[in-house]
């Protein structure tokens, strides 16, 4: 028999099915499909959710190999591009590029709201507030267990972050300019050419 | 004479011509036209750029009432809306919901950039990830300026969100699951509630 999860972290899932399955475990294919939408719910279902759209296996010392090849015909089948790695790589990369975006959000919208003029900083906000913000607005209890599962990584990367924005406060303190433009000039040219990347395909699209 | 800038930050705008213009500081009413796109030059020229988008305008103490109005008219000739509001409270407002978004966007990019798996990071990044950067791909040489014009509040504003991101960060050190879910329930819930009022007209639209 072929089992697989659908989950965004990937080692809690593989620990709770080796605890579970005992030697059963073979079977099980850890899988992670980077796709959804805000609204869950049947009524919502929709035959092209799975497009084009990455998902990530990834199997343990125990899983068959037949059932990996199992699962990745099923997932191409519904039109996914299928990729295997390790569930530490898996957790290490979404912590990266989604679940810290979404703490920083979250962190970002909550130092608003609990100061004074909150409604008049609100008012005032405009598009970049808006993308900045929108993943802020995620499924409380969703976010609630996949930033949990992944706490770990996900403070290590807060860590990185903090760094980063350490450096960039320091800047501004000296006031060194040249220094900042340059830090700027860097993301800026590296964001770019994700981007076009990402429109060429050569990128996944997590949450 | 009415004299108008049209700059992000206006503390430093005031101050600069008080210095310069001296008696005839009368004449100037420093504007914040919140509209723009990311491609400059007069052959991406747009009639409709500014029609519906907030116009701030930031008068001084020594600014002439009739300069203010006659400045008001002119912005919503061209379909703009105009508030008035003191320069003060227009750096502390961008500040909150522009300057320090882009700020975090940066520092988290760069904050990827420098770890050794950046690349296999990047390329597992989807819609998320897309959204939260967007702003990081904003020009080098006018973020250094905004972000140094207004170093100062951007600076309080961080420390706001340090703040925010330290009690996120406990409650994930601690465990606290219940206290996790109630912060993004409260924030999910404004980010909404932002997303409702913005689309009624009741916000701005800042960059």
């Amino acid at each position: 028999m072929l089992l697989m999860d659908v989950g965004s972290t990937k080692r809690d899932v593989v620990d709770a099915a080796r605890r579970v399955l005992r030697e059963k475990v073979a079977g099980f294919v850890p899988a992670h499909p980077v796709a959804g939408k805000e609204r869950a719910g049947v009524e919502h279902a929709e035959a092209q959710l799975f497009d084009g759209r990455p998902v990530i296996l990834t199997p343990c010392n125990q899983t068959a190999v037949d059932r990996v090849e199992q699962a990745r015909a099923l997932w191409t089948a519904l039109g996914a591009e299928v990729r295997v790695m390790t569930a530490e790589a898996h957790d290490a990369a979404f912590a990266a590029v989604s679940h810290l975006p979404h703490l920083l959000s979250f962190a970002f919208f909550a130092g608003i709201l609990h100061q004074p003029q909150a409604r008049d900083f609100l008012a005032l906000a405009g598009p970049g507030f808006r993308d900045f913000t929108r993943i802020a607005a995620g499924d409380p209890a969703m976010w609630r267990d996949i930033l949990m599962a992944n706490r770990e990584e996900v403070l290590r990367q807060s860590g990185q972050f903090r760094a980063a924005l350490s450096g960039l406060e320091q800047l501004l303190k000296s006031g060194d300019a040249a220094a900042l433009a340059a830090v700027i000039h860097e993301v800026s040219l590296a964001r770019s050419r994700w981007s076009m990347d990402a429109a060429r395909g050569g990128s996944a699209g997590g949450r």
